[in-house]
C-alpha cells in the first residue's frame, strides 16, 4: 500500500470550512470559536506537538461567511503561515497582562454584529482550551453578543471523514498492523512488561509512526485487571494474556486498536471469552449499517458476546476515531448518535471473565453504505501464542 | 546514577495536600476542584496515558480540611485504588445524560457549606478539563456556593519541587543526556530530518523514557525558521544547524532541553550566536538567586546575549518544568513571579541571527539557595560537528 501524501489539498479545507459554515448558519450562529488542537488542526491543517505545553492559548475563528482567522501566539506564525489560512493575527504570548483576550475580542467583534451569536463547543467530549478566567473576560468584552454551545455544529461535520482522511487513518492502522506482527520479537515468557511497552513504542516508530501519543495494555493470568495502568516491571508469566493497545499517529491521524497474545497456554475460560469477543466483532462487522444508533452497536456487541457465553464488561464498547485517539459517538446504551456513512469507528467489545480479570478486543472500521470496511487487519481468530 | 524508585512515599502526598490546604484556608476557600492530568497526578499519584482520550472528565476535590475525594469514571477505579486516595466515587462514563455532574455536585455539596467558596484554577497556564456546559450546570447546582480562581493556591505549591521530585526530573534529564550523546549514530549529512526525529524518539525510549510526549527541532542553513514544526523529509545539508528538543517522560516527570549540532561547517555568524547563547546561559547559571523575579531572568539572559553581540529573539526565554512539559513562570519582561529555592526551571535563550534564522539553547536547573544546580549535563561550549 502506498503511503498517502502528507497534508491535504486546499479543497479539503474549503469543504470542511464550508460544511461548518452551513452548520453555523442553520443553527443561527454568526461565528465559531475553536480552541483545541484537534479542532484547529481540522480547520487549518496546523499540526504541531507544541500543544503539549499548556502555556499558551490558540484560537481560530470561523465566521458564518468568509475565511477563518487565526488568533495565535507569535511563536506559531511561521507554521500557521504555511497553511491555507491567510489571516493570522498574533500576540507575544504568554502575556500575564493580556494573553490574547483583547486581540480575540477585537477579532470576534469585527466579525460578529452586536446582537450576534458566537458558538463554541461546550458539550460531551469537548473542552475549552483557554484559561477559564480569560473566557469570562472575553464574554464580558463581547456582550451583548452571546456565546452558545456549538458542539453539534462541529461534531456533525468532523464525524464523517473524507476519503483523504480515511486514507490517513488506514495508514496509521497499517503502522500498528506491522508492529503487532513484530510483537514476537520483543514479548516472550519472562520479559518484563515495561520493557515490552518500551519496545512496542520503539517498533511503532520504526514502522512509520510520526509519534506515539498513546500506548496501553496489560498482562495477567488469563486476563488483565484494567487497561489504563502504566506497565510495571513484572515479567510475563506462563498463563498470562498480554494485551497491547496503541494510538500511533501518522500525519496527525490516529489508529486505536489492540491485540492479545497468550504467554504459553491460557485458561479455557479465557479462550472461550476470546472466541466470544471475536464472534461479537464478526457480528458487528456483518450487521452495522448507516442509520443505526451508537446504542444499537452496543446492543449488537453485547448480544454477540452473550450468545457465545461471555459477560459484557461495563463502559463503552467502541467509539469514533480520527484526529484524536477517541471521538464521539460512544457505544453505550444511552448514546443515540446516528451512524452515518464515512464515520471511522472502533469496535471494542470487552468481556468480564472473573472479578478483576477482563479481555478486550478492538478493530478499526470505516462505515460504508453497505456496512463496515476494516481499516485494521482483522485479528487472528485464535489467540496467538508467545513462548 | 541510580534511578529513583517508582512513585512517591505517602508522606510526599500528605505534604502536598497539606500545603494546598494551607493555601486554601489562607485564601478563604473551602475546597479545591482539580480537573487536569497534571493537578490530579500531583495530588494523588494517578498516572496514566488515558488522558489522551478526551471522552471522559476526571475530578479530584481537596477540601480545606480532610482527605481528597476522587470523582472519576469507573474505568479508572482500579488504578486510582492503587493510590493513597481512600475515597473514590465513580460513575459509568461517558454518560450523555449526566457525565459525572450530579456526583461531583453532591460531593462538593457534602464538603462545602452553602455559603462556602470552591476554588479551581482559572488563570494563566491553566485549563478546565471538563465540558464547559457541564461546568455551568455544576455551578448552577452548587449555588449559592461560589466558584473562584485558585490558580495561586495551586501554583505556589506545585512550583517548589521536593527533593523526590527533583530526583525524578534529574532522571528524565539523564535519559535525554544519554540520547543526545548518541545523536551522531543517527544524524549526519544527507539524512532526512523526519528519519532523525523518528530515531531520536526511538533512542529516548531505549535510554529509559517511559514515553516521549514531546519532540521538536529544526534544521536549516546557519539556523532554523521555527521550533514547533513537524519534521519534513528534507535531508541534512552541509552548513545546516540541527536542533533537537525533547520532553521525554519518566515516571510522570518531564525533562525539556535541546541540543544543537553543526552539519559540517556552519556560518561564522551562527558560531558567534552560539557562543553568545552559551555565555548568556553561563551568566544566568552564575547569577540567578531566589528572590529574583522571572522578569529578572529574562533581563539577565538578554544582557548576556547582547554583551556577546547577539540579538535576543522574542517570546519567553525559559519557564518552569515538572509534571508538564512547561510550567509557570515564564521568563518574559512582564512576569513578576518571584523565584524560590526548589523551583525547577529551563534557561532557554534564543537569538535571532537573521530574518527566519534563529538559534535556541536550553538547560534545565533546580534553583537552590546558593544558585542554580544543573539537572541537564551542560552542553558543550563548541557546537558539535556531525559529518
Amino acid at each position: 500500500m502506498a503511503e498517502p501524501a502528507r497534508g491535504f489539498q486546499r479543497s479539503e479545507f474549503l469543504r470542511r470550512c464550508g460544511a461548518l459554515q452551513a452548520g453555523l448558519r442553520a443553527a443561527g450562529m454568526d461565528a465559531l470559536l475553536l480552541t483545541t488542537a484537534a479542532d484547529i488542526f481540522y480547520v487549518t491543517g496546523f499540526l504541531t506537538r507544541f500543544w503539549e505545553s499548556p502555556a499558551r492559548p490558540w484560537f481560530v475563528v470561523v465566521p458564518a461567511k468568509g475565511d477563518p482567522v487565526a488568533v495565535i501566539p507569535s511563536i506559531g506564525a511561521e507554521l500557521m503561515g504555511q497553511t491555507w489560512v491567510a489571516e493570522i493575527r498574533t500576540w507575544d504570548a504568554p502575556d500575564p497582562e493580556d494573553d490574547g483576550v483583547s486581540l480575540l475580542a477585537t477579532t470576534l467583534g469585527d466579525l460578529v454584529p452586536e446582537q450576534g451569536v458566537i458558538g463554541t463547543p461546550m458539550g460531551m467530549e469537548t473542552q475549552l482550551r483557554m484559561a477559564l478566567g480569560d473566557y469570562f473576560a472575553l464574554t464580558a468584552r463581547l456582550a451583548p453578543r452571546r456565546m452558545v454551545d456549538a458542539t453539534d455544529v462541529v461534531q456533525r461535520v468532523r464525524e464523517v471523514k473524507s476519503e483523504a482522511e480515511v486514507d490517513k487513518i488506514r495508514a496509521a492502522c497499517a503502522v500498528a498492523d506491522r508492529t503487532f506482527a513484530r510483537v514476537p520479537e520483543f514479548a516472550s515468557l519472562g520479559r518484563p512488561l515495561d520493557a515490552v511497552f518500551r519496545d512496542f513504542q520503539r517498533v511503532l516508530l520504526e514502522e512509520g509512526a510520526d509519534w506515539v501519543s498513546y500506548t496501553a495494555g496489560g498482562a495477567g493470568q488469563g486476563g488483565y485487571g484494567d487497561v489504563i495502568s502504566p506497565a510495571t516491571a513484572q515479567p510475563l508469566a506462563r498463563g498470562d494474556v498480554l494485551m497491547l493497545d496503541t494510538g500511533a499517529v501518522r500525519d496527525g491521524y490516529f489508529c486505536d486498536f489492540d491485540r492479545n497474545y497468550a504467554i504459553g497456554d491460557v485458561a479455557p475460560d479465557t479462550m472461550r471469552a476470546h472466541a466470544a469477543l471475536f464472534a461479537a466483532t464478526d457480528l458487528a462487522l456483518e450487521t452495522l449499517r448507516p442509520g443505526m444508533t451508537a446504542a444499537d452497536v452496543h446492543r449488537i456487541l453485547c448480544e454477540g458476546m452473550r450468545a457465545h457465553g461471555a459477560t459484557p464488561g461495563g463502559g463503552r464498547l467502541g467509539h469514533g476515531l480520527g484526529v484524536t485517539l477517541t471521538e464521539w459517538p460512544s457505544f453505550t446504551p444511552k448514546d443515540q448518535t446516528v451512524l452515518r456513512s464515512g464515520m471511522v469507528l472502533t469496535l471494542e467489545p470487552g468481556a468480564q471473565i472473573a472479578p478483576g480479570r477482563i479481555l478486550v478486543h478492538e478493530e478499526n472500521i470505516v462505515l460504508r453504505e453497505g456496512g463496515p470496511e476494516l481499516l485494521s487487519t482483522r485479528a487472528p481468530a485464535d489467540l496467538p501464542v508467545l513462548e
